[in-house]
């Protein structure tokens, strides 16, 4: 077992991060050594005061990245600050440059090889030239659309098509992501949020990381997507949205292999959705379906990043993925017990 | 990508080894270059042949192990012969001392640390030795009851209950398992059976694994087997069952931390169970529920192993577990290409 802490920065305190970082506080062998964020109500402020804990931690949130991953000689950081690779690029560069490794909320970081092969293999060297490892997670991409499939494409033979279908009712999530569905916008203010790409990001990801997982070359692959409209006013504690209103969206991401589409990821989200459930549905000579409830997205990113920081510790230097990793699983034991050397 | 095909040694050819060979058989990179079976009546004739393929594959079953393990120069061998650990480790010594790695479907290998510590300790040491990589896999233990739960702790942050159930038609599956959970016994039966070993193995190795995996140290563990009597007269393919007699099994495995109950395996199975499916529930803050349905047993396992190969052929040498393993996804494409070197 390792001795020491394992020294956390946090790169990021938005909801997410702040929720990672009480996650942290509280698991023996983590500790909290540095906070970077821009807002000026948390900058200069105690981290633990920040995050909504009971007492203090005795670190300062800084809006300094350089200064604090130079001083706070972290093993790990926890990066949570956007969705797309290109604009977090230099941050994570950062990062690792300062010889720490990464988990990373950024949703095109969960497998960024397709739509980003330059970033991915520049992050990917330079993570092996800093001797760190550099990892992408969250529910979603990360878990329930991918994940659990590739988990559960093990125990089959012959596999025709993939199909994972979410169901979230945002009405019990986080405001931004009530907005990120399009609450409260006309249509064509959502179709212009969504060419902005302002919606849910990561199904694409999600898609390339099964095929790539089970071993097929997707000849074509599509994303959708679509407001859907309220028919009667629907209330969330942050929107009122009226009928003819958007109170949410449909997302799809599809894949081809010759000719036949084989794989196909259907995100529904939005407010007041009945029945929120997960559904994984392999077709095959023996299919198989699973259904899951009670998947929280911002508690089960929380709960799966920090799960994830043994692994991440443990991986060769790289940039790696959910399913090029060992199993990723709760570690309710002092996290260094799980760290090798 | 590996240029020469991964070359399998088939130990044992029962009816989950063929099913498992008749999978290789068809997967690109696969070859099989060896089989042993001590049963007269396959002896001496072509693989193809005695597992069902409509062509030879040109290589003969032999009952000398030690002559096949020699001649055939196996990348991996997968050994299905039996179940309990202490039998099969003779078996499994000479495949290591081969310098042929292993996937085997016996149930105490998929997590020997508990009940087997000093053989799972001789067997790492000698599978170091030899620079191989030793799996216990399969459908139940190796995956139904323990990675799946595994896996979806990784969503979670604190986990006070875990409670797995499987619920298994036996009459849908071979006769031996038929057999094994007691068919057509009477209670008295089935208790010398159940006594002397002969029902179903591998929950308490399940159980342990879950434990490991999410770091808790149990107190205590304990296993209890059942009889399930019929109330009317069942019927399989092979036993009719009368009132009065067993028509299956209930199994259970219990883990306690701190006087609390906080691991539970169920295992039903029995002629004529109406609703086949697993389910995980995991109690928490944020409680969880999965539910699947279509695992069938035999196929299942047969898949796994197979989709083990290229995990085990990666990973370092030593014995290691489903649950430190990357996860063992389908590899529906040629094998050699998810082999590193």
């Amino acid at each position: 077992m390792r001795q020491k802490n394992i020294r956390v920065i946090h790169y990021g305190l938005g909801p997410i991060g702040s929720l990672i970082a009480r996650i942290v506080a509280e698991r023996p062998g983590l500790e909290i050594v540095g906070a970077i964020d821009i807002a000026p109500d948390k900058v200069g402020r105690d981290v633990g005061e920040v995050i909504g804990l009971e007492r203090e931690l005795g670190v300062i949130v800084s809006a300094d990245a350089a200064a604090t991953l130079r001083s706070a000689k972290a093993d790990i950081a926890i990066h949570t600050v956007g969705s797309y690779l290109e604009r977090e690029t230099p941050r994570l560069k950062a990062v690792i440059e300062a010889g720490t490794s990464v988990v990373s909320t950024c949703e095109e970081l969960a497998y960024p090889q397709f739509k980003h092969p330059q970033i991915a293999a520049e992050l990917n060297a330079l993570a092996r030239e800093h001797g760190v490892t550099v990892l992408g997670s969250g529910v979603n991409p990360g878990f329930i659309q991918d994940t659990i499939a590739v988990v559960l494409s093990g125990i089959c033979r012959d596999i025709r098509h993939i199909r994972v279908y979410r169901r979230v009712d945002t009405g019990e999530r986080r405001e931004n992501l009530q907005r990120k569905a399009g609450a409260g916008l006309t249509v064509d203010e959502f179709r212009a949020q969504a060419t902005a790409g302002g919606v849910h990001v990561g199904l694409t990801q999600s898609l390339q990381a099964i095929a790539e997982a089970i071993g097929w070359k997707l000849d074509r692959v599509e994303e959708t997507v679509e407001p859907v409209v309220a028919e009667e006013t629907v209330r969330s504690q942050f929107f009122v949205v009226q009928p003819g209103q958007v109170k949410g969206l449909h997302q799809m991401a599809r894949g081809w292999r010759g000719g036949e589409e084989v794989l196909t990821l259907d995100l529904l989200m939005y407010i007041g959705l009945a029945e929120p459930e997960d559904t994984v549905i392999i077709e095959g000579t023996r299919p198989l379906e699973m259904r899951i409830k009670g998947v929280h997205g911002d508690s089960a990113t929380a709960a799966i990043v920090v799960n994830a920081i043994p692994r991440v510790l443990n991986a060769p230097p790289g940039l790696v993925t959910m399913t090029n990793l060992p199993v990723v699983s709760a570690t309710l034991c002092d996290v260094r017990t799980k760290v090798v050397g």
